[in-house]
């Protein structure tokens, strides 16, 4: 989980063959960066960092270099701002890359899921997304945004895109504050079939950065998803944003995957 | 596929409803950035951008201010450093999230994958790395890491993990330049079954960075894989590296998968 607790780190072997030689030094506040890591441990989830000027003084270093390891970890998710002060985190949660919904993938890590309508907009598709959902440039479709919440504090930021021609009423049938999913599902008895999904990191944009609460320019997962019922046809266009900070995704491959 | 081409941007249409109020304003460099993208499409991949006092000029901006967009476009790949000079960069590779080894996945796009051997070492497998192999802590472990090329661009960097009671010969058997995977599968007999993978941003560590070639806290996405073969037993664990600026990763979802 932690790239620093790698074996390689904690029981160097013999080099057996060496192609590229190691060099160059570590840089300061890396060195910091890894004071802090063992307090973060002895502090445990949740446990209270000390002041940045106390952390400066007991490490022996100038406040700029330690606000520059603190960054690293804030970045990282090994940290978390509360308040005035600065906490250590939970590891980050793994939500599975299937046709699970956020809903159930939050639910089976015993987080509560929530969503916080941000927009609901009948827009022109326009070349790409006409393309991508089969409606041309001049279908219409529906943008509904929404933050993504776990247990209240929020995690990302997620735009879905679907032809008003297939679901007319959408603004009247679907409550934004539930899930999409479960609509499509049990509502429009849509039974997807599959999924071409590409998941990337991105920098947040700051209204991005502003909708979900990050620092700006925190480094972000980006999912892309192209849904398809059981005779083909696209359903929906999926850009799910999630902070790179408390998010991983786990999937499981099969020789036919 | 670039974010800031989303519908949304290019065809707002009449909001129908809206939760969360919109505000905040957009910072100066953040301005200057949509600029950029709009010549970056009009010089086109491989073009060269003018030099960062003159694009200062043309926006009528502060050189920090210009370099601030610059820094987030070279972060999200849409630029590269080549030599002293900045060029538009191509698209982000397209990796198959699969049991396709990197070699296969590269050389799909056109690509001419390699490797340069960084180590190949003998340790102890302990705790986490003896319990995913399960050949428990004292268990001997094979650590393999090499960067990742493609057309020579190092954009990767791979740690392989593998017991040495399997491969006893290892260094013997195996060509570190050559595709781990069919050795595995064409010279060791593994008949891959399954595999566990978990997918995540984290920042590059000075070490990575320096051998990577990237620049100190690009943001990477970091792959943990364990595969398993048909008889269930853990084969190896890898825990792969790659730009976060050069790399994508694709999937197929079913819904069993």
């Amino acid at each position: 989980m932690d790239q620093r607790r790698e074996p390689r780190d904690s029981a160097p072997g013999t080099p057996v063959r060496a192609g590229v030689p190691e060099h160059g030094r570590v840089p300061k506040y890396y060195a910091v960066k890894g004071q802090l890591e063992t307090l973060l441990d002895e502090l445990g989830e949740g446990g209270a960092l000390p002041t940045e000027r106390d952390l400066a003084a007991r490490f022996g270093v100038a406040r700029e270099t330690l606000r520059q390891a603190l960054r690293d970890l804030l970045i990282e998710g090994r940290v978390r701002r509360r308040g005035r002060g600065t906490v250590v985190a939970g590891p980050k949660l793994e939500q599975p890359l299937s046709l699970v919904s956020y809903t159930e993938g939050v639910r089976r890590q015993g987080r509560t899921p929530g969503r916080s309508l941000i927009g609901l907009d009948r827009i022109a598709a326009g070349d790409e997304l006409g393309d991508q959902l089969g409606i041309g440039p001049h279908g219409l479709v529906w943008h509904l945004e929404r933050v993504l919440l776990a247990d209240d504090e929020r995690v990302g930021l997620e735009s879905t895109y679907v032809s008003v021609d297939r679901f007319p009423h959408l603004e009247r049938d679907f409550d934004p504050d539930s899930s999409f999913y479960t609509f499509l599902r049990e509502v429009a008895r849509v039974r997807f079939a599959a999924a071409d999904e590409r998941i990337e990191t991105v920098l947040a944009t700051p209204r991005e950065a502003l909708l979900v609460g990050t620092p700006p320019a925190l480094p972000m997962l980006l999912l892309h998803r192209v849904s398809r019922d059981e005779t083909g046809t696209p359903v929906e266009r999926v850009r799910s944003l999630y902070r790179g900070d408390r998010f991983s995704f786990t999937t499981q491959l099969s020789p036919q995957g």
